[in-house]
């Protein structure tokens, strides 16, 4: 078992990379959950929806923190720590590292305090290894292009300016480099299939998954 | 112009003193907002109503701090901080020592990391004058099942233990002694005109008001 967190820009290819590594937990019959941030819980997709939406009184930098840390502390407590403490895989999409990258790199809120609040929101909980999809900024804007001309809407994210997503990228890549054992980083612009083949040497290197 | 917070259990008679105090600003033509927590914007009203109702997912004691902390900082930025630029009185029904009194007193966080959250929350502002309603539980119990009575529900707080009740009142006891200077304490088995009288020659003293 083990807490493993996907980061990377909108259009990275989180989902199918989680995907592939379900399918195998699958296969070798290894208890997992897939769960997400910002969401997780009844209460945390509620106030999803309030985060990301378009319409409405949009939260001022420091509110829309707290926010993603209310949903955080939900998540850890009524999600995350239970599934951990029943021997179960969680594949986490978004996480703490989130949070520093688009509050500080994007919102220029300090990291110092937003790395306080991940410590509170998350009782000191850290996943085992982050997992960073790294994509060049404008390959994830086209990519977030093809899902609006197939019909989905911008969230409030990906309607800002590149500058905003820019920053956001240096900062993962920052964190990535910090705390170089705890963080995985794919090319994104790879097939979903080969990032995972790198995936899952890693998680054999670890011994979480036999080879 | 002053920006004063009424704090206190509920049913200690906050309102009925806010509105004779805002009675009085009007007389003398002062401009004056009255606002609340939680609450207080489009946003924060719409997370009142999430953090107080009974249904749904309860959030857990740190998502429920983090939560009010969110309505805050949005409150702070959005309403507070623009009538004070206006120069205009801010009278607040609750602010940063019902986090206190509520999530250190009632559900035992830490004292310390709630006073970070508030610096944080607030961007440091404070009021100039807290003024505690000060009722004994017995009669704030009494008064909020005359509300009972005559139909309303009780929100999620209200439906708490005795006990529970009890650590409030014991925190903004305690919170009142440490910084008496900020503090103004009232007997809320007083009528309101009485414990307006109490509070004029308070703002008198201060200079905010003229006799």
């Amino acid at each position: 078992m083990a807490f493993i967190v996907f980061e990377g820009l909108d259009g990275a290819g989180k989902s199918s990379l989680i995907q592939l590594l379900a399918n195998d937990l699958t296969r070798s019959s290894m208890q997992h959950i897939i769960t997400r941030e910002p969401g997780g819980t009844a209460l945390g997709e509620e106030l999803r929806t309030i985060l990301l939406r378009t319409d409405g009184e949009a939260p001022v930098a420091r509110a829309e923190l707290l926010l993603y840390q209310a949903i955080r502390a939900q998540h850890v407590e009524n999600k995350i720590k239970p599934a951990l403490k029943m021997g179960s895989w969680v594949i986490c999409d978004r996480y703490t590292a989130s949070s520093i990258a688009f509050q500080a790199g994007g919102r220029g809120i300090s990291e110092n305090d937003i790395k306080s609040l991940n410590d509170f929101s998350t009782d000191h909980l850290q996943p085992q290894l982050f997992v960073l999809l790294d994509l060049p900024v404008e390959e994830s804007l086209k990519r977030i292009q093809k899902r609006v001309d197939g019909g989905q809407n911008k969230d409030r994210f990906e309607q800002e300016e590149k500058d905003f997503h820019e920053r956001i990228r240096t900062s993962y890549l920052k964190q990535s480099k910090e705390d170089a054992n705890l963080w995985l980083v794919l090319d994104a612009r790879k097939s979903s299939e080969d990032m995972y083949k790198e995936l899952k040497s890693k998680l054999i290197e670890k011994k979480w998954l036999k080879s």
